[in-house]
């Protein structure tokens, strides 16, 4: 390959410009959580549909208070949930709920606190005290008008917006068909997690951690594999998973060494190369392609750390954009200690948020030994970009930050 | 009741210590993502288990090059996943891969650049550079030995513990049980969300949101129902639901209305009442009580907002106490603008985060009308929390944030 190292930024320019976006489809609401929205959720109604209540208490005409009126004969209760019911007269009331709609003719509402009942009257604690029309009344269209856009295209239905489209009768919504994932580990060291292992053999742990990765972002049609460092078993595997699957997620054998084959056998099979190689640390043997489909296939390294950083750093955005997700900026976390780089490579470094009172959460760097020791993560909590092209990083520094 | 009202730190505090863990299960380790551990989970071996190569080149015996060998006869290649070969000769080397186990009386790797392979032989490019004794050298037991404590019991099962459970043969796993959650809607005025409703009526919003926070944090054991404000319903209903479920969230039916029958029916479905009414704005008629088998049930405001604000701030956190997790720091963010406040009652506002270079995150207020207007709130990301009991929060202020 002739083309000089990409920067970890021009990657994700370049993944970013291969996006197709995922297929939309038509589900039952309760199956949206988390999904991303392919419509827009338009009010079905005005909102409040007509004056409401917003206490427990009485609702009178004001016109009776004003003229001096501060005992109420109760002609009945108006109940939440009830066709409003209306004044025989003017200097009367009704007892009402909360979110219930005002009787006919009444226009405020006093609360509970401010009157006792006495033989059928409401009579107000303190005469002096001012009511105010319309007070205590949730005013109809006063939230917003009929067809008004409450949620645009492109959002992730988080819990708010679930409500915002329940509320108004959204039983079905178009949201985005999650993809299913291939994640396929390769390497002849690594055996399965319940075998016995050689001094010169390691476990797959690799494919479980990008499918929990993926789990925990929503995306749970993700199937593990395993493939040998063996050509012909390559070739033959990754035909059918870039047939069966929408998104593959290799990782090893894409470094330079004598058994990586990979990048060749995809290429082989019609999967064009993007690029290879990312001037990152680590995972810099990235290698990322696009099937004739214009299927993804993202070629990690190997080295667990490499493998979960890559993830995180393109596979994850990928899934979001292709979903349709308009906006997303990613979370930032100011630096706990200065950092000096050579300004070459893309570094990411795993850290630990730590709280202090003055600056919030600030991410203090885990040391771990390079490529090998993973398990100095377990108390890390995601992982700090340090771009490249900068030599000097201070403490104090607003990073990317990425949250395992 | 002759109790005074209770703040939210010390709702918090009442709720926790009522807490009974969820019992412990033992599943398979793709099934454990994201659950909470617990069992300490052990290194089966030292790790490396032996010394390996960190790059891909020739291994050799420092010795040799000391002696002031420069080209090497290659005995063979020692590949990642087989057993370590062993020099014939102190003299030559062995090719070698990248977390391939170091060949016997080999100490140190060459990297790939660093030599050209001319009739089978490994030939150093350059003669006077420095070869050091165990370069490139993968130290055995130099990341951990046998038996540390790799995750501590409590955690999160994040994707990279997830992998260190894998890589240590962790097949199956301990962790704590899902509860079985009812998520129940009170209140006469909604009906559900695929039914058509009359200007006096609302949709079934609320259960939806709750569900869909639940599921977002990992449970889906999740039931919704509805009650109608009916002592009888309501006595039936929720007398089969403390039966059938391990944790109880209601919505509506807890302020002091004509027709909130919510805390009289749990008193007399023995539900013992730990504390009504919170110093909190939304949310003050918060009910929370235990079953006489101590099974949690919260009894939220039907405020939409309410609900909302009461689920992420007291029942998430107490599902994670329940389930385990020994140590939880609440999100913070630094507010926008500057707020005042009596220092009565603690306030929850939703709130848009934004993003300033210098400062980070920072969380502006997101405006709406008091108790109605929840589409107001489909831009927020969260909340936040201005503790009681302080009347002036600066802008830049680090709060409690609570993210949707």
């Amino acid at each position: 390959m002739a083309q000089s190292m990409i920067t970890a930024a021009e990657a994700e320019r370049m993944i970013f410009d291969q996006v197709q976006e995922f297929p939309m489809h038509e589900v039952l609401l309760e199956q949206a959580f988390g999904g991303v929205l392919r419509e827009e959720v338009l009010a079905d109604r005005d909102y409040p549909p007509a004056d409401r209540a917003t206490m427990d208490g009485i609702a009178i005409s004001h016109s009776a208070w004003k003229k001096g009126l501060r005992k109420f004969l109760i002609e009945g209760m108006q109940q939440a949930g009830k066709a409003p019911l209306g004044l025989k007269d003017l200097h009367s009331c009704f007892e009402i709920t909360t979110g219930a709609l005002l009787p006919d003719l009444c226009d405020c509402v006093i609360p509970v606190e401010e009157f006792e009942i006495t033989e059928g009257q409401a009579v107000l604690k303190n005469f002096d005290q001012e009511i105010k029309p319309r007070q205590n009344v949730h005013g109809a269209g006063n939230d917003y008008k009929k067809n008004k856009v409450l949620l645009k295209s492109g959002v992730v239905l988080n819990p708010v917006r679930i409500a915002i489209a329940a509320a108004v009768g959204q039983a079905k919504i178009k949201v985005s068909q999650k993809p299913k994932i291939a994640v396929i580990g390769t390497g002849d060291e690594l055996v399965e997690i319940d075998q016995k292992v050689k001094p010169y053999q390691a476990r797959r742990s690799n494919a479980y951690a990008v499918q929990a990765a993926l789990n925990r972002h929503g995306y749970f049609q993700v199937e593990r594999f395993h493939v040998r460092d063996d050509k012909t078993q390559l070739r033959q595997s990754l035909k059918r998973l870039i047939k069966d699957f929408d998104v593959l997620i290799l990782s090893g054998g894409v470094s330079m060494g004598k058994f990586d084959f990979v990048p060749e056998i995809l290429i082989e099979l019609k999967v064009r190369v993007v690029f290879h190689k990312v001037k990152q640390r680590p995972g810099m043997p990235f290698w990322f392609g696009l099937t004739e489909q214009q299927k993804p296939v993202f070629a990690l390294p190997g080295n667990p750390v490499s493998t979960k950083v890559c993830t995180y750093r393109y596979v994850l955005p990928y899934l979001l954009v292709a979903s349709g997700v308009k906006q997303h900026v990613q979370e930032q976390v100011a630096l706990a200690d200065a950092y000096e780089s050579t300004g070459e490579l893309t570094c990411f470094f795993p850290v630990r948020l730590e709280f202090s009172r003055d600056v919030g959460s600030v991410a203090k760097f885990v040391s771990y030994s390079g490529s090998g020791n993973y398990a100095a993560l377990a108390d890390s909590d995601g992982f700090v970009e340090l771009g490249q092209g900068q030599n000097v990083f201070e403490n104090g520094q607003q990073v990317k930050f990425y949250r395992w």
